[in-house]
């Protein structure tokens, strides 16, 4: 696949792939081109959106003339393919299959993938002092910010955000069982990219699998984690299954425990903290984001993520890892154990 | 004009007159007066008090020892007379003449006026890296903090703000007509200033082209764009005829337009892409600000410009310039052009 | 007291102690003991909960191998204190004295004080270019993290924030009296500390002295300022006398009048501006953050003072400390006067 990257029409599909696997920190166009196709078993529309998302926000980078490197490991992509997945997902009646949007809708997609490059360059540049990425925050941002004015242009037809975006419109008086674990964690996964479809998860875990089985490890264990404590502390069935409380949890689980952390015994401690706190602060955004019924989107594990990298180089128990370096959880350990023998202590 | 200047008196009265054209940019005193004699046309209330606004914040730079060069240019003087125009706004009764500030009223205009030169350096200093300037972040902090209290303060009489501040309040039914759009365009530039009176608008055009043709080109383009976005997306007829949609756009297309990125040909097309993600964005802030009453002031036109400003190095394509340098959009231009020629690539 | 910290268990209780202390800006373990006897005197449920916050958010810096002289001086524990002091004020029916909290609750608590660890980190890195240091932030944003989340989980028994939260919740037509005053300015120093209990504030101002007598002045003189402007601005008596506009202004007090700058006459003016501010936008953040029913902690001192203190290297007429020298308001002030004295200008 490498080999045909060379190629400038394969190469830009390269790209994009590596774009779609970057979601999940994975940047391999194998990975992509799985995770492709869980969407589309899920929805033509939404493997479809993802590709234009991932697509535009690329291209944006490319006309702007930014750095080569960066678009070439699908790093401009991602939040892309996020915003677009997001915008119809909340403006279509049945946000399981998604609806096809009309012209104003695409164009507006398009802005808002555009605009996604943009706030990526402004991000990497505020954050890049203290060696932390930007992240799925583009997306978030202005996720937000294109679904708020939606309500407001009458030209496009948005959905009454049906799909619940908060712990509390879930029936409280239904019982756990089987099917919400293993469905819920399937579903976390599939959450990440807005899928209500616990297969297209475990799809989307093996496309991690693929590129670095630690990774793939960490979102199980992240969605798990997340699952328990939910249980633990009396969260409602509905919510659970659906994933809702798994899919922060499993982004911070794969970005701490091994990718901007060397995955040594106190990072997956640390890591465990996170997921921990990813899944009880996710309902505290909903809560908050509830009065003006927007959802948490990936803020959780951004928040999270970042709150717990940024301040990490004053913590010798742990060896964070820089964007630019990070390349798989396996690299990172053994770059760390080759340097360890190296300079023995 | 420069030679006045050099007497106290007249010097201070000069700092002040920039800082009014600093609103739109214009450092230039000429522009700050007929700015000024637009405002006194709209209502002789919003006149003074925009007098009173820029004095206190000038004259709180200038007794905390701030550095001369940027007191001169009025940079300390633009979000004191906006934050003081926007607390007599939406506390008046009649939104379009304002009423005369009590002795309360006043007492807190004047802290608040102070507080902006306090958030000005304080933004400076932390934007500086990034060679973005404050732009009005200080009156809209500022404003919204003082705003929110006022309703808590029962010796300030807070009229009910009566003045629509989102799309929703508008009517949807009403079709768009000739005037939409002449006053749509004078009333955007109007309400940079809070005036709703499309002649003043227009006058204040005229004030910005003294300094910088471009520039006017730009606040009209700007409030054009934003008209023809809202209504191809179906935006009701009230808030594009009330400048609602235009003001945020119209002060990004400045920006951008010439004044913080040298006016080539990918810079205009990137200067589009930011109108029109004002446009949309200004429903997007409104929304989000509704539960809680308050009004966008200029948040998305700081919100877009800097995300567009603050990672732009990492675009090859465009070429920035630093708050330090950004004189008018034409000299801009020039030196680029020298420096070309002496630089051929 | 200083010999026995050599030894490694009073060692580790000495800086639990100066945790307490540096809530009011006190490094030093007898401030802290007195304090935690004003909150044991208030009720034995919150003097508890401040030590296991304490030991919580220290020993966690102390696992992750941070900073020693850091862990030492106490940084490291005010706002795991705070943080666990807040979460059983807000879940208690009985705001007032608290209640036990279950196993669930206490876990919880845990993770929040280990948490202001991780954010204490990240805060410090992040403003660090601006020599600021983090306040109580770090408690504020996790403590409205895990009050928000407690809402969902129902395994934890939340209170109905029975504690009125913003001015509009109290009765408008109280007169104001002779107790307004005591009780108010007593409650406003136990509020920092969520005690709502005047004794106890004035046992905090007893403790603030034995370290610092400028700041326990500072400290009275920022709740006397503003209960004052409260009532001229006709604040209702309740939110008055229960200290509510007051907390914050003695924060910023301290932390202005002599802590962060060296007390000369522009900085104790500078200071007397900044607690207007703070108790005018205590009544702002409370409003903002109404419709989610939040409480405001310590926020408005924060941001008031973070405002007022990045950016004041661009005025010359105020002499800031950085927070690595600050030590107290008696010795910035000497250290000052012995360098002008050696560098006469």
């Amino acid at each position: 696949m490498r080999g045909l990257e060379n190629y400038p029409a394969f190469g830009f599909a390269g790209w994009c792939l590596r774009g779609i696997g970057q979601v999940v920190f994975q940047n391999n166009p194998v990975s992509g081109a799985i995770i492709l196709g869980a969407l589309f078993f899920s929805s033509p529309v939404y493997g479809a959106i993802s590709i234009f998302g991932v697509l535009v926000s690329t291209a944006t980078a490319v006309v702007l003339k930014a750095d080569r490197g960066m678009i070439r490991d699908g790093l401009f992509g991602f939040n892309g393919a996020l915003v677009a997945l997001a915008l119809i997902a909340f403006t279509s009646e049945d946000f399981r299959h998604g609806a096809v949007p009309s012209v104003y809708l695409t164009v507006y997609i398009a802005f808002a993938a555009g605009m996604t490059t943009v706030v990526f360059a402004s991000l990497a540049a505020l954050l890049e002092p203290h060696k932390v990425a930007p992240l799925t925050m583009p997306f978030v941002l202005v996720g937000w910010l294109f679904l708020f004015a939606v309500l407001d242009l009458h030209n496009i037809d948005a959905g009454p955000l049906a799909k619940p975006v908060s712990p509390s419109q879930y029936d409280a008086t239904i019982q756990y069982s089987l099917s919400t674990w293993y469905r819920g964690i399937g579903n976390a996964i599939g959450q990440i990219f807005f899928q209500d479809n616990w297969v297209s998860g475990y799809l989307i875990v093996a496309a991690i699998a693929v590129n670095s089985r630690i990774s793939a490890l960490m979102a199980l264990a992240g969605a798990n984690v997340a699952a328990f404590v939910a249980a633990v502390y009396g969260a409602p069935e509905g919510a659970i299954s659906d994933g809702l409380f798994g899919y922060n949890a499993a982004l911070t689980a794969i970005a701490l425990g091994g990718f901007f952390l060397v995955l040594t015994l106190p990072a997956a401690l640390y890591t465990l903290f996170g997921v921990v706190l990813s899944t009880w602060l996710w309902a505290s955004v909903a809560i908050f984001l509830e009065p003006i019924g927007m959802p948490v989107l990936t803020s959780t594990f951004v928040i999270v993520t970042w709150l717990m990298l940024i301040g990490v180089r004053g913590f010798s128990a742990l060896v964070p890892v820089t964007p630019a370096e990070a390349a798989t959880a396996e690299t990172n350990l053994a770059h760390h154990r080759q340097a360890a023998r190296q300079n023995p202590e």
